[in-house]
């Protein structure tokens, strides 16, 4: 019987728990901090039992699921405890602090930086479900830091959940994900702040919501507690990609001042063409 | 038989010429300056026949569903040239500018002053579809401006439709839908750019683009030709808005900039609320 521990019971740890439970010759062991999050997943079948950060002592596989500040200290833990062979692998959206906080472990080899990138707004136990990783990407980084047999065992597991796994270094997986995933929900966020603030009353939000609205504003039901953290352990890069795009905001103001026609159909054409970058249609 | 002419067969003017021509008893004759919008409005069955502008001469409803900084004039020829019971009413996503024009109108009465909130981010006739105003709300303004048969004739279309129509003063539409919408197009559309400019290797986005991102660039694939004018014609409003929420940005970046974490999350949790406004359950 594979033991699998994983740490923090939420949307992605959750999530994975369900689907990799599913093998009968494996149990699942849910750790969490909140009682309430353990009780849960008990109740939704999520873990086949709730544990403590021990259990990881004898455990063949530690998924590090907790919010981006904790995971460096939380994994360096784990590290501290496993056996030889165990493969422990995080799930967060930034990498560079926690592959840098372990690069000297005596287990560093045991640890294989991950991010399977896949979420939906919601959080909690609740809202994990089977599936959620189907046909995702997932991001490894600095992979030649992690033993050759430990990554395989890692390659496996993404396999099976039917990932499609790429490589990167740390510090460039961090400035991209910033545009093409922090970003957006920061932009989405302050779209969602706007309107509440302009609209004392609630239920034209609702009557005039567009289903253009509803999608541009759905990363504002995330969850806080996950997101804080995620800003700040990846500042830099969060800081200049809303410079960036606040820049771009005030240029378009500026066309839209001047009545420049031209200049913003252009502007809003060019920008046509992530249509086809998100349908993989790559020139 | 009762004769239908609808003006511009893009998205909205399409998907309305599909439904309303379900009823037999009902002849839909499409306008459209471009002879391959025509073409293929025949071809898809979107409208019965193809017609010019002085089909609105003999018609029992005229729908004016061209680009935004067309609708003023086209309306006013419209009104000029039918008879005394005809419907005329335009499905404009800005409403200060064409009620004012039309104010003194000797054929005010006959015009209604719409603007069905359905659209997806595509465009011209291949866009449209049935259903897509079913279930949507519908905001008519200055209704009173309307002649009361022509208004029950209008809602007893909109009805027919599904749709749930609602009532506002023009001035008020268009502030509040530059929130709502028109200011939701802007933040996607520059995130696009932003993403765009950021990201030489187009694969990276393809790769790292998560359900998230995907949701909040959709309306950046928007139709330029149908967006500039809106925002040209509603440019008070827009660039109220988009004022906000640059502050708003500017001031979430300072959060981060300070590691304020406490504030940082204050400041998501307090827009989370947008999901219950958008499930609508107001409070």
């Amino acid at each position: 019987m594979k033991k699998i521990v994983v740490i923090g019971l939420g949307l992605v740890g959750g999530s994975l728990a369900i689907d990799l439970k599913k093998n009968s010759q494996r149990t699942v062991i849910g750790v969490d901090k909140s009682p309430i999050h353990c009780k849960k997943a008990l109740a939704l079948g999520i873990a086949n039992e709730i544990g403590d950060i021990h259990a990881v002592a004898d455990a063949d596989i530690v998924i590090v699921a907790v919010p981006a500040d904790a995971i460096p200290s939380v994994t360096e833990s784990v590290l501290d405890t496993i056996g030889d062979n165990t493969l422990v692998f995080d799930v967060g959206s930034v990498k560079e602090q926690v592959c840098n906080q372990l690069k000297d472990h005596p287990k560093r080899k045991n640890y294989v930086a991950a991010h399977p990138i896949a979420g939906t707004e919601f959080s909690g136990p609740e809202a994990a479900f089977s599936g959620l990783f189907t046909n995702k990407i997932n991001i490894i980084c600095e992979q030649k830091a992690s033993d050759k047999t430990i990554l395989d065992k890692a390659l496996q597991l993404f396999d099976e959940l039917q990932m499609r796994t790429t490589f990167m270094q740390a510090d460039e997986h961090d400035k991209h994900i910033a545009y093409v995933s922090h970003l957006s929900h920061i932009s989405s966020f302050m779209l969602g702040k706007t309107v509440l603030e302009i609209e004392p009353d609630e239920e034209n939000i609702f009557n005039m919501a567009g289903s253009g609205f509803r999608s541009t504003v759905r990363l504002a039901k995330s969850s806080p507690a996950m997101w804080t953290p995620i800003f700040l352990q990846n500042k830099a890069n969060v800081l200049k990609s809303l410079n960036e795009y606040i820049k771009n905001l005030e240029s378009f103001k500026m066309l839209i001042e001047q009545e420049s026609n031209e200049d913003v159909f252009t502007m809003m054409q060019n920008t046509n063409r992530i249509k086809n970058i998100l349908d993989g249609i790559v020139k």
